[in-house]
């Protein structure tokens, strides 16, 4: 079986016709000033010179663009809002991006069933400003809302800081529709409620980083906006005084929908890096970002809540809960703008957080003294953000010393981020032999050339 | 390729001897005495005669037995409570029956993550009773809670009443272990929040109906037990005005969690079958179900709710409530008292439940115009249980037309239930070519053989 490789320059140039009399000629690019944004990732790891960048209008297109680079046998990219961590959408040298990011479509709400279909390119936040106006909420979040799409957030499954109460993506996706590596198109838009006739292959396109299908539409839940919200930002002594926190606001703040924490060390730099004034009078080893959500006031459910709390500041307003999220949602671009970031997004059993805590450092400055952690994430999924800053890139020593202790504690090698290109050597740290033979079974029966975003996700 | 097929009776022998090595002579049954009553289902619609039954104790024995079925091309029917309804667990003629039923432990609760791993054979029923004392609860139920083992009800991804707010068994799994078609066995019992480390072969494993793996364990979440719990027996004039309810309490009333109807036809043939009283002085065309649940009285949200319903009477003791669900649960087993019927466990989209109940009448009718239609189901999740009595079982005109019907309005033809035997034929009607060539593509990758419960699912 030929598989598929990367394209002479000669064939590019004969598959750039073929697909420009797809999508038309403006939607295909190939002259390297204009593609080489689509090869660059945000974080700087990431790097590669695509062959051709294009850009299908709908489906339809999309269909014949894959047919049309399966029988070129050239490697295909599917790529959203390009704002991934892993590498999982950046092009290496010579391969197709398919850019998702024409389909912006959002159809008409069906309110019985509280679902909208929408298309892959739709971007989180356009998403959100469309259903404010109509009383309705999405319910996953997260800091990188502005750039990543929801068909990128539903191929990689993201889960970001309100999954601790609603789930990640695959929660919130009712069905997908998709153009399969053959150039079929796999469609579930129905979005009933049951419907137990085989095999979830949404779910399974799902997370699945594009190395199965290319997701075109999907049909996404959604929810009555609940119009209380409370954002409070706590500073607290240790990672397991966070832990009780936790605890309390599991048991009886019904309300709360997303705990986040980071470090002192991480809130100097964001202040550093926006200018920012300091929260409260001292500093705090650890500090929480907790929102409530709910129909009626959360502040009732907090009551006496805060006491256990060294300190705390709260907002109930839009710009006031904004500045509050501002010191954890800034850490990520703040990490970049120091330099090219060892970025390691592990989870482990929640009340192994701390014990990860304290022995990341040691494991990090065994293999560096010099290197900067910056540490943050989401405490009610165990989900820790290991950003290590210092080390050369392509020194993959604190990479492998960090996901080996999370192997060692049950964690995962990625809690959210997927796997992508960064993190398939270690995948089986986290996936034992009879899972990754499945998932290479499965990859192989469903593009037996290769051609969805080869080499990713799978060693 | 070799592909699994029945047994000769000198094979089925030689096999037996090896099955008893692996998991004890008293746990291998070959005597048809002993078998037949593995190979009959619950309806009276399906019946085979296992060559053999084999009940192992643990997972390395299943992964064992699957191993030598493997070799001798022994077709592996896996079965839990037996309490199917469409022949997905029960054998055909010499098939072999892989009895999960041994597998009963309960390991201790995880606090912290809320999750409990237990033994694919324990049943629904013990599963609740033993978190009851613990102040937790499972938030899948079903009428058929005493025979139904979490394996089974992982394995065709189990729905029933609560669905509408809380999910089928799909999204109350947080990982399985599963013995695959070759021996070897697949473990996701960590239980992470997140782990974005591949392909979900957890959700995939969940509904695939024993066609992909043998569920040895399963990781499943549980919730704080709501204490306080209401149900309500109303009656209706009509489908169109029980979807009036449905609306007011989903947008009224948060601690709704089940909304099923019936009719006053079957409300007869229960009282009849039962001897239960009238629950109203009149009768209505339509009755619901309704239960709330939460932490605090869901009175309060119930008032003045109950001026729109024509009659209603509520309960909150256990004991009364159980009372005002016999009438509905009682409807499965009265059908069955009836004779073997032809039972369409379908979905549509709610708004057009309605109208299918309409025009389901006239098309059984134009069958057989002697047919008894006894209709019931979960409004919130449009999902309708058609019973018809009368027509001979093997005339399948009835299922046809009414399955048909279902397609015609964008609905599943299995929302629960599953396909398993009794509905692969008609499965083009719900999903597209593409679809069950990517399912075709998935069962025989991972099993290549066709040794797990082979003609199952797909057609």
């Amino acid at each position: 079986m030929c598989r598929a490789h990367l394209l002479e320059p000669a064939a590019a140039e004969l598959l750039a016709t073929e697909l420009r009399q797809i999508v038309g000629d403006g939607n295909v690019l190939s002259d390297p000033a204009l593609t080489a944004s689509f090869g660059h990732d945000l974080t700087g790891r990431f790097n590669g010179r695509p062959a051709l960048v294009v850009s299908p209008g709908d489906t339809a297109e999309v269909a014949a663009v894959v047919q049309a680079c399966a029988a070129a046998q050239a490697p295909l990219v599917p790529q959203g809002g390009h704002s991934g961590m892993v590498g999982g959408g950046t092009p290496r040298d010579g391969e197709v991006v398919l850019s998702l990011r024409r389909l912006t479509a959002i159809e008409p709400v069906d309110r019985v069933a509280a679902q909208v279909t929408v298309g892959a390119g739709v971007t989180l936040e356009a998403f959100q400003r469309f259903l404010r106006p109509l009383d309705l909420e999405f319910l996953v979040d997260h800091g990188g809302r502005s750039a990543a799409t929801l068909g990128g957030m539903a191929a990689t499954n993201a889960g970001g800081s309100q999954a601790m109460r609603h789930g990640m993506m695959r929660d919130q996706v009712a069905g997908v529709e998709a153009v399969l590596a053959d150039g079929s198109v796999l469609s579930r838009l129905r979005g009933l409620a049951k419907d137990n006739t085989g095999y979830d292959l949404t779910g399974l396109l799902v997370g699945s980083e594009g190395t199965l299908g290319v997701i075109t539409r999907l049909r996404l839940r959604v929810a009555p906006l609940r119009p209380k919200r409370v954002t409070i930002l706590a500073g607290v002594e240790s990672l397991d005084g966070a832990l009780a926190v936790l605890e309390l606001l599991q048991s009886r703040v019904p309300s709360v929908q997303a705990v986040d924490f980071f470090e002192q060390a991480g809130l100097r730099r964001v202040r550093e890096h926006l200018q920012l004034p300091a929260p409260f009078e001292r500093e705090y080893p650890t500090y929480l970002v907790i929102e409530c959500a709910g129909r009626t006031d959360p502040a009732d459910e907090l009551d006496g809540l805060l006491a256990v709390v060294a300190d705390a500041v709260a907002a109930d307003d839009p710009e006031g809960r904004r500045g509050l999220w501002r010191y954890r949602e800034a850490l990520n671009e703040t990490v970049t703008s120091l330099g090219i970031p060892h970025k390691l997004d592990v989870s482990v059993p929640v009340a192994s957080l701390p014990r990860f805590a304290r022995e990341v450092r040691d494991v990090i400055a065994a293999v560096d003294s010099e290197a900067e952690l910056i540490f943050y994430g989401h405490l009610g999924d165990g989900n820790a953000h290991v950003n290590v800053v210092g080390p050369a890139p392509d020194d993959l020593r604190i990479d492998e010393a960090v996901l080996e202790l999370v192997a060692s504690l049950d964690g995962s090698i990625s809690a959210e981020h997927g796997v992508g290109l960064a993190k398939t050597q270690w995948l089986s740290l986290t996936r034992s032999a009879p899972e990754i033979r499945a998932m290479r079974e499965i990859k192989a029966a469903l593009d037996p050339r290769g051609v969805l975003n080869p080499g990713r996700l799978m060693p």
